[in-house]
């Protein structure tokens, strides 16, 4: 099927919503970790969270206009910090319902049964059940004006993995730590490796490393 | 393993990379092509686009300021257009080898086998072996100020999905359709579906569709 721009300005906006969702690709599943000044917690799926650079080690996220992450994005600039929290086969479902509409006053983490986990001297909490967590300090904020997202960028300050996934090389084996994928607004996919690939040369053929 | 901003300053810069490379989760996997006003043909492969918005239709993307993917950002800039199109299992070593330092005047295309895919009246090839793949235009660009990477917003203006991957309510099966996902700076996946869920609302459980 073939959708031109004016396909796609008149289709219905849910099924317009699922289809241009769809269309980036596999994406990350993560929970975002924020509190507010008076400790009050809050926890948000947010599938948009992109590798920016290594040194300084930073990452960017999307914060759509909308209500539900208002609250994350109040808690960010107000606290200047958040974790991520890789999403993990274990706990898809109470991870896809943060994504419901609670009131400020409540908590996804108790809504939800995740449990909150605090460390010293960093104001957001984490997510206990993760098994690769990170801490950011917020180093960068802006609306974008062509359709009123917020783009943040934070530096990584903490960064948890388990032992067994991390390779020699610091390249970590998310699979294997249980991390899910995303793809659309709702579908959660496991993996399973095809190949690693050697660095890529002009001059050398593809290279397969395992 | 836990990792403070102290540590991570002091990994070897090989290890940092593949490190905080693994932490976003799991990547989309994208070739982006591009051509310059003579109709010399690029290919890159890029692991950063992201959803921006439904209406209108747009996907983000990061461009490092690295040799390599300055063809691309270049033939972006000056043609106002570009493709991203999904990376298959059947061609993951050729889409790997787009990462490799060709002079300018090599067309990766020619250098890794892929096919170029012309539409009339779009001034930027698409690969011919991809089954899901979508034209831009560009919309907006920045150097972000703090790693001087580029930030590129595009609007969608052609896309297509293979018949049978489309679902009655929009949503594209990307599994189905054989479209991996990456890790880190070189480790390819594919997918199998866990769950997809329910809209999430806070006075109902998390409700698996299927």
């Amino acid at each position: 099927m073939l959708f031109r721009s004016k396909d796609i300005a008149a289709l219905e906006s849910r099924y317009r919503a699922a289809l241009i969702n769809s269309l980036s690709g596999f994406k990350p599943a993560n929970l975002i970790g924020t509190a507010d000044r008076q400790g009050q917690t809050n926890l948000a799926i947010i599938s948009s969270v992109v590798h920016l650079g290594s040194q300084p080690p930073l990452l960017a996220l999307i914060i759509r206009p909308s209500p539900v992450e208002r609250h994350t994005l109040d808690n960010i600039l107000d606290t200047g910090c958040y974790t991520i929290n890789h999403v993990s086969d274990q706990f898809i479902e109470a991870a896809h319902q943060t994504a419901a509409r609670y009131p400020r006053e409540q908590s996804e983490f108790a809504a939800t049964g995740l449990g909150e986990l605090w460390v010293e001297d960093f104001a957001a909490p984490f997510v206990r059940e993760a098994s690769i967590r990170m801490g950011l300090k917020l180093r960068e904020h802006q609306q974008l004006e062509i359709n009123d997202t917020h783009f943040l960028i934070g530096e990584i300050a903490l960064a948890e993995v388990p032992d067994d996934c991390l390779g020699d090389d610091g390249s970590v084996d998310i699979c294997t730590a249980g991390t899910v994928a995303l793809s659309g607004l709702d579908s959660y996919y496991n993996t399973r490796r095809l190949r690693r690939m050697a660095y890529a040369k002009p001059d050398l053929p593809p290279t397969p490393v395992d």
